[in-house]
């Protein structure tokens, strides 16, 4: 057994794509409690009160929604270096950019499904100014008492066809672990990738409809599952669809809530209670298809939604 | 024994005195989540979410902080017309008004520590509007999702200085029943009146002083306990000084959190978890003083403010 | 309008009849928290930690599962004595019993769909002993820190043929309101009523079986959602089925789990959060066809088993 | 700047020494709903339900109360030679030992302040049998639904004397991060270091007795604010000293109960809401004299025990 590779800290942002963005941005910000740091062009960055960086979410105007890139963040530079050594060997790299609003130089790539994703390590960490500094000195900003309450950027759950190559690519060039995967006689479905203590950051799932680089859903966390609960009313009372939950995932035991946004894109309030994955050789949880037909963790069962929307809509690529 | 008297429904709304009327005013609308439902001459009128009147809260201009009065509605007209009878015989009555923005005629009367108190059945009903409409029926408008997200008045107590006197007055006049007392040797200290399933709407403290008709705090319901323990978060980031709490109280077992409006009155965030008083004979609890040294239900020493401060402040009456 | 009748406290208890007395007991001790008072034949007698009667669950074998019979408290000797002379007059009184191991003498009568039912006054207090007395005063016995710790009962609902009957009998006879309602264009086809600052204590349902005299379920309170959510994984780590749930109704907005005993009765485990009816002339919420095909408060749909099982099953009648 | 050394998995295991066997046993089993894995001469191994490996908590009996050793696992096999040979190279180490019931080999060793510590890589993994399998694939064993049910080992916090020591071993020797330091102007006054994503695992006091080795408290952690709560009920109902809490600290944001176990340890039960630390160049939170006076998190003042009192007590080492 090789050492697993520790190199990525974590889930940096998300770029999603919005054909309204406008309302997307009060979404996150009136409904999710999210707050913008800056603009520039067609886009809008914005952050969770404990985000530390200056943005985890990047909206784009775009004639459909989706995603236009995510990021992960490197533990070092040297440990960058070693990451962008191993992409460029495995074909997938595409170049070096200066960086955005919210960070330094970062190496640009493809997921084997065609996500573009950057990794960097120079970061712009957000400083609360006189308005939003927390009173207590360990929070990025402060509790902002509005909507949802969001904490911070959770995981993305992106949808790919070939699912053996996402794994190959994820584990051995960028390194972390698999901590779940469903896997059907006729091979692996759906995959949660962690690269630090948490039970995961990236989730990949089997996109039936031939259709490439389509997100599935982004996932801010709440602080508690009251809270989580709390946002369910707060999306009713605001005219958001509840897609399915508040509930809990017998995979990786979330306690989730899946809204869709005013562009389209899936969003997901969770809570992980207490559980984190401490465990340096931690056995992937294997889930049959036997298994999956149980339903969630208390017994509902999955919406069909769930199994067959993502984005950009498949009538939207035809 | 004497069937206990039932012609009460509940604590309808409170006027408290500020010298700062516009920054209670926010305190009220912008941190504990209340909306306002009108105005006239000097005062604002608020409710929490779920309030079902036009107001709860009634906040007047004032050179000094306190209660204006309170008020009480009666569970139906001829209970209205019973208690007005009883309340003339006290002594105590004062006469009707022609009532106010949020009800109908009420009969004025004092307590025998001489605070203002109303009585009344015809009442104004909020109506909520296009915009504060819930999506659920049965809540008089919508989650605020905004600061504390208070749902609905809970309780009032008030400082007096004869303890007996008001004990013979609100139980044989006003009807109800004395859930919990302290009581020590030389005489009674504090008092805990149920008019209805919860196990109290007003409380009275003992008033050292030596003043009258003043406030000890006037209390705000929230949904979960995980709700009071955000409340605290929301006013240290918004620089309201929290005096105790969160905690649990030994008596009546209140989850607990005390904070100073802007004005100077003591104001509380509180959940009572599922505990409701069902027993028609419910037998008071009597706490002695030996109890009482015993701190709240988890040990917590009571802060010595809590026992000494009351509104408007000794140094403002001489 | 007449006033309201206030001559019922609260409901007191349920007769539940179990094939499995044995595995019914153990699931409502162990699992649920609660604790035997005592038996007496083939009856085990239950209360929650902070019931203040001497039970408030009679567990009773027989053939199939179903429900005994259940009680109300009358508010005094006097109220007692005026809703015996009602029943009386509605032709559905049986006559006094005297009484059980948790109460004095009772009047029994049927509801019109044939439940039987008891109402008292004199009542057996329970009293904590040596091991059982709780550290605070004013709970009846100690929080037991067992399974899913259920506070009191809640409320009981009921399945009958004739809806408007049901109505008419509970609200002109016994007193009380109606609170919410589904009215079909055909007719009425679920009641909720309150005889306190509670939404509701009792719901009736309509038997689309043809059946008479069934139970959709009785309902034990938690004292929040979290422990309503703890209580689901209790649940499925112990192997109990959950129908449906962790959910909040649209209904009442009561955060519901329903599972099955061993002996096939449906429980559920609610939380009300800090929701009261303390307006004394609240206005009946009406839900029709529409709205109710809407699902639950959150969107979740109505499982099918919810709408046509009860006990005893039908399959056992014929 | 080197790269941060991530060679440390998390905190394992810590042994209490206890004069009061039995008891202790029941208080981690009864009280804090833990399990027993095994026994050995005077020792009892013992778990939370999701705590991975065969124990993380070993009560040994002895004439006082103190801590034995605690234990790091490394990430790998080769980071666990890399410490070791940085452990020699310090002159703190000690030497191998053949492991023990839980893990195999370790390397035994001393904090500067002469604790004894233990570093391994090869463990046992608990393995849930009939009886204590979880519905859940991804726990450890089933939730017990008895107590406080503690979910996992959390943190360990020590007394030492010479604070500069400790911080300058543990981070280069053993690696990982300080997180948050109380820093007065005469020096260091009370660190806290990371491994992981967690923002602690191990948190070092100044002792000012004079006294070497002691242990400050030991943390399991639950599952939300609201089982913190439930577990302040659980310890008074079961004649557990609550010495301070609920409540927030202000430092690390951990919300807090801390209770003394029947041997004489003071045990943290603990919940960190969603608060991790993914930041790979975190700067370390420095308080200072001024702050620290301003109280907990919500200002609670910290009780006086806190600052004296470790274990051994001074009085049993005179």
């Amino acid at each position: 057994m090789n050492e697993v590779i520790w190199d990525i800290a974590h889930l940096a942002h998300v770029e999603l794509y919005t054909p309204k963005l406008e309302e997307s941005t009060k979404f996150f910000t009136d409904i999710m409690g999210m707050s913008v740091s800056g603009s520039e062009n067609d886009s809008i960055y914005l952050r969770a009160y404990d985000d530390y960086e200056y943005h985890t979410l990047k909206l784009t105007a775009n004639k459909y929604p989706g995603i236009g890139h995510f990021a992960w963040r490197a533990r070092s530079p040297e440990a960058l270096a070693r990451r962008v050594e191993a992409i460029q060997a495995s074909g997938l790299g595409i170049g070096w950019t200066e960086g955005d609003l919210g960070h330094g130089p970062a190496y640009r790539f493809k997921t084997p499904d065609g996500h573009f994703v950057e990794i960097y390590f120079e970061t712009v960490k957000y400083k609360a100014g006189e308005n939003d500094r927390s009173a207590l000195k360990n929070t990025a900003s402060k509790f902002p008492g509005r909507g949802m309450n969001v904490r911070r950027i959770d995981h993305l759950n992106l949808l790919a066809k070939d699912i053996p190559a996402f794994l190959d690519f994820q584990l051995n060039t960028l390194g972390g672990r698999l901590t779940e995967i469903i896997q059907f006689d006729e091979g692996p479905k759906a995959l949660w990738f962690s690269v630090n203590s948490k039970s995961y950051e990236l989730a990949v799932t089997e996109d039936h409809s031939g259709a490439r680089g389509r997100l599935h859903h982004l996932t801010f966390a709440a602080n508690s599952r009251e809270e989580v609960l709390l946002a369910a009313d707060i999306a009713i009372e605001n005219g958001i669809f509840i897609e399915t939950g508040p509930h809990k995932h017998a995979i990786q035991q979330t306690f989730f809530l899946y809204l869709y946004e005013p562009g389209g894109n899936r969003i997901e309030i969770a809570n992980a209670t207490a559980r984190l994955i401490l465990d340096p050789d931690y056995k992937t949880v294997v889930w049959t298809k036997e298994e999956r037909a149980r339903g969630q963790a208390w017994g509902l069962q999955t919406v069909k939604s769930f199994h067959l929307r993502g984005t950009p809509f498949i009538e939207d690529l035809e």
